[in-house]
């Protein structure tokens, strides 16, 4: 019996917000590292929707425990313990075996497309690297990320974020870098029209092997997505939203396209995603320029990307569509933070319940 | 007046039927001749949905006048007027310079997904043909129909039938042929499962060209359907359903991948359709086997391929899918052919009508 011991070991909490991609990560050329067949470009988002993770390493601990919205989750096999992998190689780079304690909270529904694993993973690399006096470059933290789940690697920075593809195998060059900050087109928007909290059929990482596998589309794939790559980012730079808008639409229904392709196929639109499509396709003719521009990732969630002049036009124009349950208007925000020891997650009832296994 | 006469004049009434690709026919490389750029197979239906059509030539007539349905049609321009040109190649070939009048009936919707294009012009063709004595053969007469609407050349052959895409610029090799006849593998069959009747939103004519002029994938497209064409003549020819099921399949998955590609995209699936993609999915899954293929042209309806032995099967899948509205087991049908002029479709009313716009 060392309860006393046990609870004076610090735990670290930081939070993170989910990113939404202007061109997409859709398939590995590397299963184990996670290392992407084209560069993809996203704009983290701002706290409204966000993950807070609190970690304790310690020597105490029989075993990695994780909790995620205060359920404990089995982390012995499958995608959750690919995902837990970067813990690993924290505790490598720390020189330590101490096991960890994480629990983690979205203010969102898991797997309902909000990118919930982008915001978790983003945030545990951010706090395990805390919790154990890493010093870590977030080019460094963005690699380390990038190995729990691709997509991460971009929320941690702000602003406009670019996860370059990379080229050597040990993916030492397939990092997250920020385009520009949060405050460069400050005018950004993303507005969600949330569609539909259900459990995703197929999970990302699933259906990306797949469609690699199966899909003679992808073939040309990468080529379109570094080429939209390129352009999106340009257009950023350049402020040039009626450019970056098309770029974040063709990009869109291109990685929708691939994944139709795939044997067996598929499918995460359905037929309020395609009533948005058409509805800011309206919009945009109606106003006889690119005002908006519709993205989904791996669901049925629309984020329609505008600037704050319009988000009042695009809210009217999704307004009356039959299947969308709830609008948010999200702005950019940045990466990480770390949050005082108040805000810790890590409550006395779960050091107990660890504390009582051991025993 | 001299009404006697106009009645005297000869009406030739043939019936043909929609044909359902197995590989799909979607984009042009000639938009005048209807050249494609790849090859494409299809099964031509039974007669339970059919379209007749009543041809009259006559000096006498002013003018060029069809009927769909009762409706008279606008042929003066759009792409009424196009597909009316196959009129002016065969007045060509007949040396005369007579007026027609067409009227037609499909007795299923029109513009509801079920080709009603395809039969119609075929049938129309091969009516003409009859009217004005020419003695084609069916390579010559699936050329002209192709002039009309590209799938039309298809449903001038019964059984299972390859449209060669052909090289030359003048068209003459691009033209469609029997692969083996309706009773070669009699056992096919299409159960058809009617999910909208509504009318499409882009025409297939403008939308290929849409895929073509902005699909970035559809750069590899017409390849992967010419390999996928082979596969599946070899798999008619050696009567391997799990082949050619697995084939069907990827290859309308392909073609509506590329449709969503396209920008703006466009998009005939919708929720049910999916949902009978992942029943057919499931039942397969079930029987260890591919006992069944879903395909879909431009629309929703499903078309789902089978054998009559596991067609019971497939109808119990489909069954309770909500969102269709009726479902029909169709066989394999030969060419169009020519009914007993009592069943004319040219009624003394309509050369009434003719007769005093004439006056």
């Amino acid at each position: 019996m060392n309860k006393e011991r046990i609870r004076e070991e610090a735990s670290y909490t930081a939070r993170g917000q989910p990113n939404i991609a202007f061109v997409k990560y859709w398939g590995k050329r590397d299963e184990r590292l996670i290392l992407p067949y084209n560069s993809s470009v996203s704009m983290t988002l701002d706290p409204s929707i966000n993950t807070t993770t609190s970690v304790m390493f310690s020597e105490k601990f029989k075993e990695d425990t994780l909790y995620i919205n205060r359920d404990r989750q089995d982390i012995s096999g499958g995608e959750a313990k690919e995902r837990f992998a970067l813990i690993n190689t924290l505790r490598e780079l720390a020189h330590t075996d101490a096991k960890a304690l994480i629990v983690s909270e979205n203010n969102f529904p898991t797997a309902s497309g909000l990118a919930s694993s982008a915001s978790g993973i983003a945030t545990l690399a951010y706090a395990a690297a805390e919790a154990l006096g890493l010093e870590l470059s977030e080019k460094e933290l963005s690699i380390i990320a990038r190995q729990g789940s691709g997509s991460a690697c971009r929320s941690i920075l702000g602003g406009i974020v670019v996860w370059h593809r990379g080229e050597k195998p040990d993916g030492s060059d397939s990092f997250a870098e920020q385009v520009v900050n949060e405050g460069y087109w400050e005018e950004l928007r993303d507005v969600v029209a949330i569609v539909s909290t259900d459990k995703k059929r197929v999970s990302s990482r699933a259906g990306m092997k797949q469609t690699v596998a199966t899909s003679l589309l992808y073939r040309i794939r990468p080529q379109i997505a570094e080429e939209y790559a390129g352009v999106a980012i340009d257009a950023v730079k350049n402020k040039d939203f009626g450019r970056l808008a098309e770029t974040i639409m063709r990009d869109s229904s291109n990685m929708h396209a691939v994944m139709l392709d795939t044997y067996p196929p598929i499918v995460y639109l359905n037929d309020v995603s395609v009533r948005v499509m058409y509805a800011i396709y309206e919009l945009n003719k109606a106003e006889g320029r690119n005002v908006a521009a519709y993205t989904f990732d791996a669901g049925a969630n629309a984020h329609i990307i505008t600037l704050e002049k319009d988000a009042e036009r695009v809210e009217e124009a999704l307004d009356g569509i039959e299947g969308i349950s709830r609008i948010l208007k999200l702005h950019q925000g940045g990466g990480p933070v770390l949050l005082g020891s108040e805000k810790s997650l890590i409550s006395n009832e779960i050091l107990d319940s660890l504390y009582q296994a051991r025993s």
